[in-house]
């Protein structure tokens, strides 16, 4: 059988894992020709493609990023896109895709009507029909040992540290990174954050317990509205908020309100790098593995995901929309549900 | 309502989050007493308690290892130990325990029929009743970091590097570290290890690969019976390998076997030390604030555990036993089913 | 004899290392009385003092920030401040003082007129009468952690990613972070910066080797005049640079020039926190041992410093002004000196 | 110019950037051309050699181990050995070599009586001619992260941890990690281990502050004669301890003396592969731009170290001998000076 294989959308720790399991699974165990596409669904369009091989992906396991580039390109919304890549699959003689990519580059897909097996990555974890998506717990790490550095300089100079981490549509990064370092303040895009609330919670522990405090802001949180304002600088053109924009708008805010010294610090891009935690090399690995066995039954159309300790398909029509913070995890104290 | 708390058997990163969450959920939220006791049942039997407060947990999620102590005490094997945890239960006005602990500590609750609930812990993830233990993600990270460094040093000598991880019954470590950084040959106690077929595995990896290689052993593994020598001094005097016994065995062996130049690095109790990651301190809080949860609702007599998404408890009668790697994982090329 | 201690300034990764060599040498086996003054030289004007013992340090060897608090408090400029910082050397018996901290801290006790020896931090390494400054190593070190994170995601999608460190007046740390991680353009103040060699040396990594790049600018750097605009929201009241604020308008203009995708990350606050390296723990410990002797040999006024392998003093008033990268370091191509 | 380059003995981390500092600036910005010998000086020997040029050592700066590969071939003791060096030198047309290795490698160079300069690299720092070599601060680092890591375990367990780091002639890890993680004894092999000192010392520590405790022994330390039997599988067939050897038999004498629960860990190759920290990879970049200088120039037959802020040439003659730890550092207490 011959197989294409790409990764589309914002890139993450564990694709080159992702990748690895495919060739070696896919090339070296089932005999498989695995032909890889260039910068996702750019590549299909563009004719960007190489046979892979096991020798290809020697030694990308522990790295982050991906061999084979990504983007975000959508064929349906390019003129000829959706010919295109139906003769990008005549061209190759290929009987499918393996896409590793999260809620567009997979729904993508289904879109064109292209027979496809989905992988499931993003750091955010929005994706349905898996419990976690490859790269978010090795991003929520990396806000983690960040946010506690934080604590130091917080403590030294009794501060209030804002700080923002990526979540856009849903607040796993935060919430873990939150609960994981002991944050006073947490907040998600699952629930609007009520700033005095906020405000009363952290002169509480200044007044009580220790007098510095840790906030941990989800990139795409917004506050109840009418609460406070948030500036047009802090939203892009659609009305969301910038990368950077609540974070900063939430500082100001609370130091002035509380008249703590406060600072913010947005972790941004680093989230997103280097190399994956064990966790996202082994459910690449095994995602990778059930993907290419998938294929070989031809049992098209579905996202390989984990579901405790079993890795099993799900259709992709059961996995559109986002996968939020379920209630039981954001009604705790620190998401200020008081 | 009062409860105490203990952490038994062997210590792992993760601890101190859970009692962190046991007492301020407990204490802080809810209005109970927490009575802890030091290293385990031997402070219940000894009458080692303290009162825990909120602000005796602060700053101790990110650390290693437990405020509490630990201990393998087992109170019905000591003269008049089950009298003594009934007096424990009375003088401190107890309705019952939370008990962070493995199979041996939990257990021992059962065979004292005392009110208990129980939090799973066990750098091994031998505890049935939950996807994780505590502190098993963390061990699994350490060594996959160790491994990591092999790489190199591997390379630059052209040499078999054998590393030997913990699991003494199952392999969860070593499997995943091992899968985790792409070793050669995984050895783990759940399927006996063929030294002709790694050996062959290894020079095939040399022929064709690349001049070295990385191979991962569970402290707790052993041969198929008859295919190599195991000399007694890598036994303890139960016939049950010691710490550091099997992987040097086994890279003799393979040296012997091999000719390549061949090297033994045994993890030891590094992996069980130092901060846990954000997957073990979020898991740690969970569990913790859930068995508060359920003590408070008097359903005793259950372990805490992950299933997926959820946290949910399973009666102890139904966790005996050890949880080892489920088929469907260890049959892969590199344990050597082939 | 009796000595006071503080640290002053911008909190660093090995301050309490320092506090913890200069209480356990002097008091555990000097048998000095130690006093420790809260949160720098405002604790000696508001009498925020207690004494230490090796025991009230016991455990915050690895541990940022200081436990004694920090402030950028200038006695001199205090209505009857100097007065104040007198009395406390005769309310509290001391024979002076050991200062850790930078040079506006350690400059404070000159003015004052005081016995001090200055123990110098700052992760910026700008203070003279050392080769390294405790916090400068480990400050860099994460940096560098996180710059070899944005080279994956760099690679990922073609872009060119801007980092800000850390160096307002001098550029150490974006030298060393810039050089560990092969930066193709570093930033510094000590030589302005031409961003149209930037982006011509840009667009020929983008053509000749690898379609990303990365650039380090040091927070305090400055274009050359005339060459691009610096808008005033990235400048202070006094015309310096603000945090973020030079990283975000060379990001702006290397895009528009270039028209590759730029990204910038602010590193900012993380690179003062949390545990310090081996180098700084021992940097710390050692001139903390070496101040303690040098005030019992009452040998007051100078700032103790790593000299190659050697700890010596060098009188306060020799180590006046900044230490900036010296020009064989900053000549070389990365830094644009084409 | 062409020149040869190879790097020989034990891999450290480091030594990728260091050649990629010698081809970059050697051939990328000098012009030379730079020639690569496989696996030290075998690789000389056997003619195994290929052109290196700035795109074959991209992306390695980070990376551990050598893509040359290393070994401790030594051709004046190989049979036409040292015809074949002068041999390879015409072959290639070189007019010197570049080696990166420790003592012996570099050693071997002078006694061939060819154009070397020498980089100074190894774990154990013991090179004279450099305050630092490559690799030292990153192994100091990786032990003391490692026996950070044994103090929860101690701690939650009551024990005595030993562990057993790299250091064959001379303490520099030791020392380092011990001072970093608060040790309450160090061995070194620049001074005698008295074990009833040490057993004194535990006792005290156990007694009055803390209920367990640290001690970290060099692989290649010994105790004063006489005070404490070491049995002949600690030791090689030249009488030096073996890797693991002294560490397991302090930890049990120090057990069976002191009646604490005591356990050893050796370090092992982990403390030599991975990716280098900021300070080896500057400090290799630096070291290896210099030696290209000094090539040019032929100013041969040098060791190129860094001293202070500087980097400078010693000749290869007033290198000879071990660099051991200075009595000022190893006289604390610690080293059981008392």
């Amino acid at each position: 059988m011959r197989l294409g294989v790409l990764t589309g959308g914002g890139d993450c720790p564990g694709l080159n894992a992702a990748i690895r399991s495919v060739v070696r699974h896919g090339n070296g165990e089932r005999g498989c020709t695995l032909v890889g596409f260039r910068d996702g669904w750019r590549g299909v369009l563009e004719g960007h493609a190489d046979e892979l091989t096991s020798d290809d992906v020697r030694g990308i396991l522990p790295r982050g990023g991906t061999i084979l580039g990504t983007s975000g390109t959508q064929p349906h919304r390019v003129d000829g896109g959706v010919a295109k890549v139906r003769e990008a699959l005549e061209v190759h003689r290929l009987e499918g895709f393996i896409v590793i990519g999260g809620e567009g580059t997979i729904g993508e897909a289904a879109r064109l009507d292209v027979p496809v097996i989905g992988i499931p990555k993003t750091i955010d974890n929005d994706i349905r029909g898996t419990d976690a998506s490859i790269g978010f717990q090795t991003a929520a790490q990396i806000a983690t040992d960040l946010i506690d550095r934080l604590y130091s300089t917080a403590e030294s100079h009794n501060r209030v540290m804002v700080c923002e981490v990526m979540g856009r549509h849903a607040g796993w990064i935060g919430y873990t990174a939150g609960v994981a370092t002991g944050a006073d303040v947490i907040v998600v895009p699952e629930h609007p954050f009520d700033v005095d609330l906020a405000c009363r919670r952290i002169r509480e522990v200044h007044a009580l317990h220790r007098p510095f405090s840790i906030v941990v802001v989800s990139e795409g949180a917004l506050p109840v509205p009418g609460s406070m304002p948030i500036p047009d600088y802090a939203l892009d053109e659609n009305g969301y908020p910038r990368l950077g924009g609540v974070g900063a708008v939430v500082a100001e805010e609370i130091g002035r309100r509380t008249g703590f010294e406060t600072r913010v610090t947005v972790l941004g891009h680093v989230q997103r790098g280097g190399s994956p935690l064990a966790f996202d090399r082994v459910l690449a690995t095994r995602l990778g593995r059930t993907a290419v066995d998938e294929a070989l039954a031809r049992r098209w159309g579905s996202v390989i995901g984990i579901h405790g300790a079993k890795i099993d398909p799900t259709p992709i029509a059961e996995v559109q929309g986002t996968k939020t913070l379920p209630p039981e995890l954001w009604r705790i104290p620190e998401v200020l549900c008081e």
